[in-house]
């Protein structure tokens, strides 16, 4: 069976498999993979069966993700399991799960453990850890990507099905293209992020990253909405998926805004994904990237590198040498930083919100490639802070602008690189990305992942695929 | 006739009197006042009464502010004057008006001259200008209120029917109160601020000030809508105003939480205005004000100062004494805050947001006092920044809760100290505000400004009062 999150829950539903079952198959693959870096800390597996054993007491009906294993990206709380941020130092006993979590338990969900990442999701690298670097499965060189490299990893290596990241600058999309997988990036405040440790509490996003673009969207349904216990949750919901529209309209780079570093590899990817767009019947617009561009900077040069500061500040001051050289290097410098300067920055960034917003309006959708390189951990070990900046080339200025994404693989290159590319649009249109990219991924003919697994046939959106039952031609 | 701004379009288009006519009264009243501290420069008369005839050339239907004299507040640009926040030292001349302004230009509005402010639009008192202190006409003991003192002043001694002031922690509102008359604080983003001097660009508002609600309305219509210019724009505009809804709630202090600083005839007042409430039918319900205080501390201890320090902070460094000497104490604290102490002053202010939003769902709008008691000058000058401090006490938090305000002219206390009230309510209800404070105006039978003049009966609304023909009932 193709182990996508709707072909689990219909064996589920059909009772061709119990959940209890494939929880344990999570735990034994966990085992038999043996890559001590994705997981900081595992569930006892007891529990988690007895937890999946507890669901046939339920209405199988109202559980979307019925004894669906996932990973959790470890600065998301997950009660009976220490939250560390991978800083051993930071670490705490939440008693609750986080927001986002609790509601993927409602769904169905069961938690298998905590994932890796970049140390207080600092870095779209994954190699900022203490807890190692996970090794990334489609070519073993390659960093894994960040900063949520364990659960990235954990979903292309068919661990689990579903993960959770997070996203600020890019941590849920970048290690996505490097898996071969999908990265959905919320609309800001659409999933709640109590529970979550910061990283900048003005910009983070909890994230999906799955095999299939409706397996993000099956999760994404059940965590978005309201949460009063979040300040910066917004009143919205996940809209409906729709058919794929006509006369679909894509932003693309002006001509010479494209930067690939030197890279021919993944421009001829860029390009190749832009035919197959153009073959799905989409009109492809030019867009010009420089006030995105303009905006990555001012994450880079400004302020908010001050929201991750505030976050370690005690420990900076307390145990310094118990934080990741390169991350205390990055993130003391948010101590230095005034309120003239901050302010200053927020009126820049209003006015690109503006602007943006302008250019937006022309377009349904924006375009890029997810990243505009990938690089080795050797390389990056090399040179850690200039290659990690620019794997953010086109995610960086995304929560600023206060857009949505969605990451989706797109081909493997000659030199058996994965390449994806990134969906952007305002936030609020996140079932439009979704409803476009699936089709887009679909048209790839890729396998899922790094297991080979393939694609099965698109569900008929004239079914609910939230609902109580998940179309037959899902199974595939 | 009684010379509102509706009483002078219906006399304009009637032919009863000219707008060059209305324009030069107001320059020979200007001149028969003589109080030099309300205007910082005058309009040349001739030039304005050029401008006034040239309006017979228009179609007056077209007009809803045909052939009305205006004054503005002078940090607010018109072309043609300078431009001095009053500091002499800061002055510029700019070449083209303020998107408010333009928009009232448009509409027929003749501007007259720019008006006195506590310098930097620092200050709710009107006495930190090097400008001089504007009497106020009620009281002569009394402080005009700031910081749009000047623009208070001239509507209440009838110089002018309509003048603009700016409001980010009440500027807009107090001296309303203490000239009688009314005050308009817009929704955050409703009416354009280019062309404004900023106090906190995050915060500042066009405010407006009338002799009646429905005169302030006009003068709104015609400003509101989005601005390409301006980034703090919104996409919004005026609602048009409702009939007086049956089962209104209004939300008022709860027991204890009211503050008079001793001033028992403020208190009566208040508790008088409340009555008048009850009598128009009002459901009064109680509502914590705290998460509203601690608001206003937020203001005065955390960083918005900074965006004060940096509209001067080149004027500090190289003329420190150019700056009133209160104005440049308060402003320089901005200089030694830091990004961490501003980035948890937002998160503060974001979860105080969202307990106001679940507070205002239960109410249609809270009532509270303008000001809790009112300060003659000597007093002030006396003790000016914690007097000042206090005069804020229900206005300094409606800006950063993204409030909307209109404070309305409620009752002249034994001592003939005028006493007003506020309606707030979230947002984009600045309609609501102005339908329901228009009817209380009228329950209040007081007479209009320092002038004593006669409130007309309401407008009727099934026509449209921003539309080609004032009703015949304004006029009254």
């Amino acid at each position: 069976m193709t182990e996508t999150v709707a072909a689990i829950v219909a064996a589920h539903r059909a009772g061709q498999q119990s959940p209890a079952q494939t929880v344990a198959r999570s735990f034994k693959r966990i085992r038999e993979h043996n890559d001590p870096a994705i997981f900081i800390s595992l569930r006892d597996e007891k529990d988690a069966v007895t937890e999946a054993e507890a669901l046939s007491a339920k209405d199988a009906r109202e559980l979307p993700l019925l004894g669906v294993p996932v990973a959790v990206k470890d600065n998301i709380d997950v009660a009976g399991l220490p939250t560390t941020a991978a800083c051993p130092a930071y670490s705490y006993n939440p008693t609750r799960d986080a927001a986002s979590v609790a509601r993927l338990r409602q769904a169905g969900a069961i938690i298998i453990g905590k994932t890796n990442l970049d140390q207080f999701a600092t870095g779209l690298v994954g190699v900022r850890s203490p807890y190692g670097i996970p090794v990334n499965p489609m070519r073993s060189d390659l960093i894994p990507g960040g900063s949520s490299s364990g659960s990235a990893v954990a979903v292309s290596t068919g661990l689990v099905p579903l993960s959770l990241g997070t996203d600020t600058a890019g941590s849920g999309r970048v290690p996505a293209m490097l898996n071969n997988i999908v990265g959905l990036k919320p609309s800001l405040g659409l999933v709640p992020t109590a529970g979550v440790v910061p990283a900048c509490r003005t910009l983070d996003c909890v994230s999906v990253f799955s095999l299939t673009v409706d397996d993000a969207v099956a999760a994404l349904s059940v965590m978005a909405g309201p949460d009063r216990s979040d300040p910066f949750s917004r009143d919205r919901s996940f809209a409906k998926l729709s058919p794929f529209p006509g006369g679909l309209r894509l932003g693309v780079p002006r001509d010479g805004q494209l930067i690939f570093f030197g890279d021919k590899a993944q421009e001829a990817a860029y390009a190749a994904a832009l035919e197959r767009w153009r073959a799905l019947g989409a009109t492809l617009v030019s867009f010009d990237l420089e006030p995105l561009y303009e905006t990555a900077r001012l994450l880079y040069e400004g302020p908010w590198v001050t929201e991750r500061y505030l976050v370690i500040r005690n420990l900076l001051a307390s145990s310094p040498d118990a934080i990741h050289p390169v991350t205390r290097e990055i993130t003391i410098a948010g101590s230095r930083i005034s309120a003239a300067d901050t302010f200053a920055a927020l009126y820049r960034l209003q006015t690109l919100r503006r602007t943006a917003e302008h250019a937006f309006a022309g377009i349904d959708a924006l375009v890029l490639p997810t990243a505009p390189t990938a690089y080795s951990t050797a390389q990056v070990l090399a040179n850690p802070i200039e290659l990690n900046s620019r794997l953010g080339t086109y995610t960086n200025f995304v929560n600023l602008l206060d857009l949505c994404g969605l990451a989706l693989p797109s081909s493997i290159r000659p030199d058996e690189i994965p390449f994806g590319i990134t969906l952007l649009a305002p936030a609020g249109q996140d079932a439009l990305l979704a409803s476009i990219g699936r089709v887009f991924q679909a048209q790839t003919k890729l396998t899922l992942g790094a297991k080979g697994v393939v694609l099965p046939p698109l569900a008929d959106l004239s079914l609910d695929l939230t609902g109580d039952e998940i179309p037959i031609a899902v199974v595939g």
